[in-house]
């Protein structure tokens, strides 16, 4: 494979797991990504020769060996790391699952249950993977975004790699959020198309296979 | 001490972990538990010779070995799997993080995010220990709630105690929710009174050691 040894020395940036958004000290809004993903992205490629940076945010697996691992809570915590860590950097990898929404206003006390409702209100996270693409200079880092979509993946999918100016988008359902293996569908940015059923690690790999095309 | 053998053959059922309150297919509101309590709770009771069934939401931690598990997700689901599990229990010890609200209408498709705030209107949540407790006859099964406060614990652990007509009530900190130690008040029925600082191994020891002179 052309792209193999090309990530010798390469710096590498890799999101993964869950970002947690408190409402209060104990309660928060999160997502059932398990890390797996993310996780098997920062292994192929520190194994490929790259030296990578793991920002991760809640995970039910351990992170790899010989990678630099920051662990974050918040959306905003994960970007404020990736940009801190991101000069320098040949490629970005976001396979996080981050919040989309944060309690507008979070409480410093537990919130005393009273038996009636209550009403929450969300506000935007800012994008993680946009925030970064938006960096690029001369097409560097190539940048990877995640799709998880439950209805019209591949037009979700299209809409994203086209909307953050991405290099690589990796769509797939719901059903991939916990267990070893996944399906998904790899759109990029030159057009091409690709499909992938099985390991989450084979998964990772091909992504590398496909990204080392264009370093 | 005199409650350690008493529990040989005893039948006890242990919550454990975080609820999880999905508002869509991927997003929940959930807490920081990590069931270590509660789980160092079960093995505790397994090891006095009860027969356990540990009824847990998501946990950091595998469960001990030798006890029946019963994973669920929600309140509810935790609600229905203990009261489906309650007759002939001796002993009920409530340690898992119930999440006290849940998404009124959760969304059958994953919420696009639009860049604008979203309203989540949240109702309350049965209380598990409460809905146990209020099924005893002659006072049995026994029964432990937990107090999670970030403030007013005495006060709060006090009305807990009296209100859902537990044995036993242990309060703490948010600052005991992920570690391997944790400091504890144990608040009796009888008006007794003691502090626990230590590993929540130990804690699980004691706790069943003061319940065991009331079997």
């Amino acid at each position: 494979v052309k792209g193999r040894a090309s990530w010798r020395g390469r710096k590498v940036l890799v999101t993964s797991g869950a970002t947690r958004e408190h409402l209060d000290p104990v309660r928060f809004l999160s997502n059932a990504s398990s890390g797996r993903m993310g996780h098997a992205l920062a292994a192929a490629a520190r194994a490929r020769g790259a030296r990578v940076t793991l920002v991760t945010g809640a995970a039910e697996v351990p992170p790899p060996k010989g990678v630099r691992v920051v662990p974050v809570g918040s959306a905003r915590e994960m970007l404020a790391a990736c940009l801190k860590a991101l000069p320098g950097m040949d490629a970005v990898v976001a396979a996080a699952a981050v919040g989309d929404f944060r309690p507008a206003s979070p409480s410093a006390r537990k919130i005393k249950k009273t038996g009636k409702p209550l009403t929450l209100k969300l506000v935007p996270n800012p994008d993680v993977i946009a925030a970064i693409s938006a960096r690029k200079k001369k097409g560097r880092p190539l940048t990877v975004g995640f799709a998880l979509e439950t209805h019209d993946l591949l037009d979700n999918a299209r809409e994203k790699l086209a909307k953050k100016n991405l290099d690589l988008v990796v769509a797939n359902g719901p059903e991939s959020l916990r267990g070893e293996t996944t399906k998904a569908m790899l759109l990029a940015k030159n057009g091409g198309v690709a499909f992938y059923t099985g390991a989450k690690t084979g998964l990772a790999e091909r992504i590398f296979d496909v990204l080392g095309e264009s370093l």
